[in-house]
């Protein structure tokens, strides 16, 4: 049966791309509006999977997401890196002098300011989403704009791509975690030949000074490379804050986890959020 | 002579707001397109000082603006926390129910999804950002639209509120720095009656296991507390990492300063960004 992975945003988004990547064809990649929806598509069964991004090496962390990883019970299942290249889409047939206006997300637009320095005429437009400015275009007919987004996108929408990879900055990437329904029997897949696993847990500390700090102990002791390490102040608690962590490991690996049970003393809550094969 | 003040936006962003909150009357606030063009202004001594969002507790991280902290050589003088409080906002005399369409940044517009879902004849209308909205309103004359922005916008422009705090989320709330020019003969204040300050560093550390825990030490065994840490991809260099860091005390307190040269053995890379008085 062919798989069916939700993700937020219209078909040719990145979160698509970044399905593909992971999961591969054939595929039925299924579209939502919100972070939400994708959780609960995978909570409710519509979904067998999940791809949500969490991570962009300019923007930060899709706090959101990491919100709805502790909101509900999915397990991280996979991990991949999208290079994000913006390209300047249009209707076949139309010329890039034709273009007076050029549609996508406020975020992409910020990121090819030079571009639009270069191309003075072209007007900048804000839009919901990048793939869903190319299908506007498509739906309207729009002779005289443009749509920045994916070659993803253009391939989906049947339009032509005019400039590729016009953003400023090539060192632009997400990173997507693939999350499925956390398994009854055994809590995590070890697959075959796979050679470096990543665990992401979520804790919380008191607040006292040195409390992060023996955190962190219970990996340095044993040798745990952290990859990760991200501190959020906890709503409605001033003060207090929850750690997101990437370790090199598998949770079910013997020095993993002794040093997961030795977190589990010091942190007020503790949550494994998944085990996968790292990307990198 | 009044101060002038550099911020990112149209004339009533939340970060006119911190400014105001940071700095008192009277104050000249000067807009810029970019967070970039903020940071030049200090730099080419346009504007004695800039403040920028730094942290949004539902976004997390602005990563731009921490990456210019890097770039420019500015120092933090300060820190707040402005509470983003969305309304609806519209001209002088237009009532509720001839609003068609309203208009704002889009993260603006999805953070109140409960007003859109309970107001479904209104358009959500993306925007370049959440004042800038106000403004054309008032520059067009729109009487079946509304902008979706800070109370400060619609005072700014002579607009009206129709309805206050329509975001989803109460727990919204954005940090600020005010940036300044580095002193030459002392590197940092200490203002008389502050009882707490703060201190923000970002470093960089070997990639070996325990490198973190190791630099951690130094704050940890010194009693001093941590109040965020964060930890970014280098740009270019896989698998190393920048860490920011906010810990509680004044930069030239004997313990801090102790810290602090501990922290410059273990690191390949250390900057002090600044010492300020603590907003909580």
């Amino acid at each position: 049966m062919t798989r069916r992975a939700a993700f937020q945003g219209a078909p040719g988004a990145f979160s698509q791309v970044a399905a593909t990547q992971l999961l591969g064809e054939p595929l039925v990649a299924v579209p939502t509006e919100t972070f939400e929806e994708v959780f609960l598509s995978v909570v409710n069964g519509k979904c067998g999977c999940a791809v949500i991004p969490i991570e962009n090496t300019l923007h930060g962390s899709v706090h959101e997401n990491y919100d709805l990883l502790l909101k509900y019970d999915l397990a991280i299942r996979g991990e991949t890196y999208v290079r994000i290249v913006h390209n300047l889409i249009a209707l076949p047939g139309v010329r890039f002098d034709a273009i007076r206006r050029a549609y996508s997300h406020p975020v992409a637009l910020n990121q090819c300011r030079r571009f639009f320095e270069e191309n003075p005429d072209i007007e900048r437009t804000p839009f919901y989403d990048t793939a869903g400015s190319v299908r506007m275009l498509v739906e309207k007919n729009m002779r005289d704009a443009g749509a920045i987004a994916s070659a993803a996108a253009a391939r989906i929408y049947g339009a032509r791509i005019l400039k590729r990879s016009i953003e400023d900055d090539r060192q632009n990437y997400t990173r997507f975690f693939l999350l499925e329904k956390p398994k009854r029997r055994r809590k995590y897949s070890k697959p075959e030949g796979v050679k470096r696993f990543k665990t992401t847990v979520v804790f919380t500390t008191k607040n006292i000074p040195g409390a992060l700090f023996r955190a962190l102990s219970v990996f340095a002791l044993r040798d745990l490379n952290l990859t990760r390490i991200e501190s959020r102040p906890l709503r409605g608690k001033p003060w207090e804050y929850l750690f997101y962590l990437d370790f090199v490991g598998h949770a079910d690996d013997t020095v993993s986890r002794n040093a997961l049970g030795h977190l589990g003393e010091l942190a007020d809550m503790l949550r494994v959020l998944g085990c996968y094969p790292a990307a990198e």
